[in-house]
């Protein structure tokens, strides 16, 4: 290959401004120092999704000899957690680590970036993010709000939830109040539920004095550290609200654009990696966390076919109602359900029958 | 936060080296020049498999202001594509971009790095690669070819292949021709059938004259380019034998050792994105290719439950065959298995129910 190919090889898909660097010399801008603040909307106990920034920016600090250095603050030490993108968007820190459906107060589509019930798994969030044109669709909603996004993480489909009685009706829906956030909740007000909006750490005492009758968080390894099999036995699955939970980065867009290219080329690098890596924590603690919270006493149960199907219909109804009035939301929405389409049809046929044979050979007891 | 809680932050799972770069003066080895070569196992036309690994160049080309620069070769440009490893062992070039199970001739243990049968699904293979130990038990043991291996880039669970003629039972399979590699091929031949190894071009015109029954490829996106559609007609699923096959780049030990932390950083943080990119890719285009194929005139089929098992069976005889008298094996594969009893365990609650019931819906044209 000559010298020519391996120039033009490398600028598949590389933006015009990085191009045009590989004609600069190369101290020319090698490595400014830059310093940023970064506020999470996570807790520290949250070591999975926490941690995927403290990552996110080890990356970045060893691709630039230090010199691009990122400080992670946890939730509530500059601002709350819940208002980690304002502090972007009003400059108080250049970028945030947050997950996009905190801010459905704001307008719907927020939501789109992280995930509405009955959208995408982890893996086809991915693919439509990077392949679909989701990025750039968030990017020039966001926008708006002074803001850049880059994915960064994963969660995997979540579980539905404890819950301190078992519900196997829509009837049984009638007048439960569980914590649940977003338009998640809209579909369960349509359904005669009564969605509360509780921080982490207020959810047990309501839990246990019947404040409230369920509440949903995570999955295994972030739920059992919040203790709910002790006050609300019954493990419902799955989340059908949060089938791949996305968390992004949120850059000021002024900060963003005062980056040098090489830097925002690590940046992106940087968090494509981290979020790879927080989905495989979660992979990977997950597993052994169901089986200690089974022992614990947890009563796992699958949300009834009525439920379910009563819930999908329902966000169904939400979701002509939002393309009805918001344009933004229709955009982004008609592009993630027109891949969805395919992308359910074809994840049928070798990945899910790959996993159910294995499923199978597991219930065996072959594995 | 206070300074010195950054640092420690910044500290999580990073190596004690690039850790003591924080003390050293920024320029004294900021972006010293490189130039590396990488042969790819693939040619360009997978465009998927080869593109990841300009992918992964472009990300450190991007990181150091183009001073480390990886030229990237097609399969063929200096050494043939299943002489890749080689080519790294003995230093020919720095690095290759290829798929483990190519080398089962030297040992199977290399297939383990990649896809045995019945093994681990493409997130689950993130999880124990990254978490579970499995890229410490793989570099243990890519060692001893003077190689280490950073995980980049998964295909997902393949297709089964194409079959000129329906198989039903295990029966139909004695004295199959089929184009497959590797251990694949070893419990095929157990259950009767004749492994036959092809490279790409030769395939085609092979079972067009009937010299094969039937061959395996990739998935949708890749198989399409080859045409088998045209003269075998039945595409079977899934490849029992490649749930999650994942690529590797692999380094010439001492050039990986002489690289400067900040470097080894950059390309651990570009391998781990270009993972990511790859399965994002595959995820995007293969549910359009399967729709093209099946108007083309493809035949979908589901291997029979009594093919599926006695493969199964077949796998386990060859595992204990080998874990008996090859300890390496022994050792990563009992590595795999061990969470895999757990991962597809815990995949069965959250991940599998959200699939399924979603899977309902696209059949129910919801979608």
């Amino acid at each position: 290959m000559r010298r020519r190919d391996v120039i033009r090889g490398l600028g598949v898909g590389v933006a015009a401004g990085a191009a045009g660097t590989l004609a600069r010399p190369a101290l020319a801008q090698s490595n400014p120092k830059v310093s940023w603040r970064l506020t999470s909307s996570f807790p520290k106990s949250l070591d999975t999704i926490y941690g995927t920034a403290e990552i996110f920016a080890k990356y970045v600090a060893q691709a630039t000899d230090n010199n691009f250095q990122i400080q992670v603050f946890a939730a509530g030490e500059i601002v709350p957690g819940l208002q980690a993108a304002d502090a972007v968007t009003n400059g108080t820190v250049e970028l945030c680590h947050t997950a996009g459906y905190y801010y459905v107060g704001k307008d719907p589509t927020w939501a789109l970036a992280t995930a509405v019930p009955f959208a995408l798994n982890a893996r086809m969030q991915n693919a439509w993010m990077y392949y679909g044109g989701g990025v750039d669709l968030v990017n020039n909603f966001l926008a708006k709000s002074n803001i850049y996004a880059l994915p960064c993480g994963n969660t995997g489909a979540q579980m539905g939830g404890w819950f301190r009685k078992e519900v196997n009706t829509v009837a049984d829906l009638n007048g439960l109040k569980m914590r649940i956030a977003g338009l998640a909740g809209n579909v369960l007000a349509k359904l005669g539920g009564v969605p509360q909006q509780l921080a982490g750490g207020d959810i047990y005492p309501a839990l246990e004095k019947g404040t409230i009758d369920a509440t949903e968080w995570v999955g295994p390894y972030d739920d059992e550290k919040l203790g709910f099999y002790k006050v609300a036995p019954y493990y419902y699955y799955p989340a059908f609200w949060e089938g791949g939970a996305m968390l992004h980065l949120m850059f000021n867009q002024q900060k963003w654009n005062e980056l040098p290219e090489t830097y925002k080329g690590i940046v992106k690098a940087a968090a494509q990696a981290a979020n790879c890596d927080m989905l495989a924590k979660y992979d990977y603690v997950n597993p052994q966390a169901i089986r200690r919270l089974a022992a614990a006493g947890a009563q796992l149960r699958p949300f009834s076919q009525e439920i379910s199907q009563a819930y999908f219909d329902a966000a169904q109804q939400l979701y002509a109602e939002l393309t009805a009035k918001n344009q933004d939301f229709k955009t982004i929405y008609e592009s993630m359900t027109a891949y969805r389409r395919d992308a359910y049809l074809w994840f049928q046929v070798a990945e899910y029958s790959y996993d159910t044979f294995m499923m199978v050979q597991q219930r065996g007891n072959k594995l």
